[in-house]
């Protein structure tokens, strides 16, 4: 990189939508150069790099851009790369994060917590069909997207005893996960699964990945975990699938439109744990994306290759 | 022992508390000896063995009794002692079972899952304090009782990168446990810990081990997590101790009396989450205490120790 010099670190207020502001912009107060917050209606030039979650047009006039989620399907890859402004995002630190909510949600399946509160909530002491409860011990899990997210849930479920197998595009071994396919191979890969973890990311190849026909290759008695985004499951197959006994379940984080629209048959389905796309959401979030940014403020200051420069 | 062989495996129908007890007989099929279900008012003579999940005085006549529980505190061992009857338990296969529902448990307090399952239930997209999640990683977890299930719990705490420290007898090391506390350490053992879980045995000893005195060396940011026995923990204390904050909240799978009662105000905590007494509650709960009995009979007609004996 042989940009300029970069003068101040800009901290774009949208990225409250996930971390507190305030906070965020004092977790800069030892890094080598002055961090502000601001709103919209300001200029920007190369010495500025800033921090955001949401895409804003004069963005593209700084030196660089971080996106504050994994995410960054929001963001016009294109016009960055056409621009020669890189653009990075908050990938590399959900492992721990997302993976285990995942897992949370793999017990709960399983051993059936979600239920339990319900009857909680209910008073009621609750007697489960014998057939229903079962151990993930032994049980297969498909992690597709062998990412950050995918390899915090694979060597988390590996711990417990689960046999986890993924998709992914290179076929690298990658901690905890037995046996790797190839995309083409989706179908053979989540057919034996209990449980078909989603760890993509949204790009126009994932888009409606999972629909009617995957729901129908999958078991009967398996059940589907996406901390990943909504749209790359086909939301109406799902329901359909769902209604059907196609599989058996599902915890979702995250959904076509959020919020999930009242409306969604999915809020009252006892086997669905629905999720208000809080697969990130911890008390120290803002430091784990401070300290990716301030590692990559001081590779940009040494003309080093940023860190998760997707654009 | 040099008791005379068995020629009947007994199974009391009490065991239908816990398992199906066709089914579970039905898992004795390829038995030297024959099993048959069995009510109340049978006689039963020294070559008779008794799988049962409540106590009866007519068992103290059979060769050898097995609980089909873990906890046997409702058998009189003194009398199996004075009888010369050998008393098994079911001890030694809940590991993944209860394990898993106690991982389970502590993902969802600290990710907020069952939080997020009551405002799905009032079809709510909900936003937690930003505060409140933390992921376990890293956290500290005490597990007092490092048997079967402690150790369980230990080793997947351990996978998910919790710093997992125990208290028990002996201070032989446990997989999974970095440090091991003596009995009368036990405030040193909890104080500092997020979690403390409970998998001690109901004993006079570990009754009411649980009380003020300890919610109050506990960190006001813990959770207690009880998937061993109600009585171990004062629940009367327990209570206040949340009301006031001493702690922050609790999973419990044992009450001091089951069903827990109508009135109890755990039903209503948010932070509390209330289980049927299930955490071993699996599908194939039957098969795992059949291959225990089937290991003893084995073990009782070559003279061997039993597996598992109690009394
Ligand atoms: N639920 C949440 O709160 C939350 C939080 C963070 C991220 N996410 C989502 O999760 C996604 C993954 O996050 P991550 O941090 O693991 O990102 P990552 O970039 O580390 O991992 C994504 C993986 O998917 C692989 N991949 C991409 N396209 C593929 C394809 N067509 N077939 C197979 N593999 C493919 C990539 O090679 C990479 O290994 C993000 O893109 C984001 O949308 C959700
Ligand atoms: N929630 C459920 O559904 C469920 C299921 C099975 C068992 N349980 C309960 O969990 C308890 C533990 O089960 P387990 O299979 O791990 O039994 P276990 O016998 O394998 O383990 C109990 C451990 O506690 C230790 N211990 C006993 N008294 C102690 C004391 N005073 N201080 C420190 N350590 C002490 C023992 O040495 C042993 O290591 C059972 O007694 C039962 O009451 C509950």
């Amino acid at each position: 990189m042989s940009a300029a010099d970069l003068e101040q670190l800009y901290v774009h207020e949208s990225v409250e939508n996930v971390i507190p502001k305030e906070a965020f912009v004092e977790a800069f107060s030892d890094l080598s150069i002055p961090a502000e917050l601001v709103g919209d209606g300001r200029e920007y030039t190369e010495t500025d790099a800033v921090v955001t979650y949401v895409p804003r047009p004069e963005f593209l006039d700084a030196g660089w851009v971080h996106c504050a989620r994994a995410g960054y399907d929001a963001f016009d890859t294109e016009a960055y790369a056409a621009a020669g402004i890189p653009l990075t995002n908050s990938s590399g630190i959900h492992g721990a994060t997302v993976g285990e909510v995942a897992i949370g949600c793999m017990l709960s399946l399983a051993r059936l917590l979600h239920v339990y509160r319900d009857h909680q909530n209910a008073t009621e002491w609750y007697t489960p069909k014998y057939e229903r409860p079962f151990t993930v011990e032994n049980e297969r899990l498909c992690v597709l997207g062998l990412g950050t997210i995918g390899e915090g849930i694979a060597t988390r479920a590996d711990g417990l005893g689960m046999e986890v197998v993924g998709v992914r595009r290179s076929n690298e071994p990658v901690p905890g996960v037995s046996e790797i396919y190839d995309p083409d191979e989706l179908h053979e890969a989540i057919s034996e699964a209990r449980f078909v973890a989603v760890t993509l990311p949204h790009t126009p190849e994932t888009d409606g990945l999972l629909s009617t026909a995957e729901f129908e290759a999958m078991r009967e008695d398996s059940y589907l975990v996406n901390v990943a985004r909504g749209p790359i499951v086909d939301e109406d197959a799902l329901i359909a699938a769902l209604e059907d006994g196609e599989i058996a379940g599902a915890a979702l984080d995250v959904f076509e439109t959020e919020p999930l629209p009242e409306e969604s048959p999915l809020w009252d389905m006892e086997e669905v744990i629905v999720m208000p796309h809080k697969g990130s959401a911890t008390n120290r979030y803002h430091l784990d994306i401070a300290e990716l940014v301030t590692g990559n403020v001081e590779r940009y200051q040494s003309g080093e290759e940023l860190r998760n420069r997707v654009a």
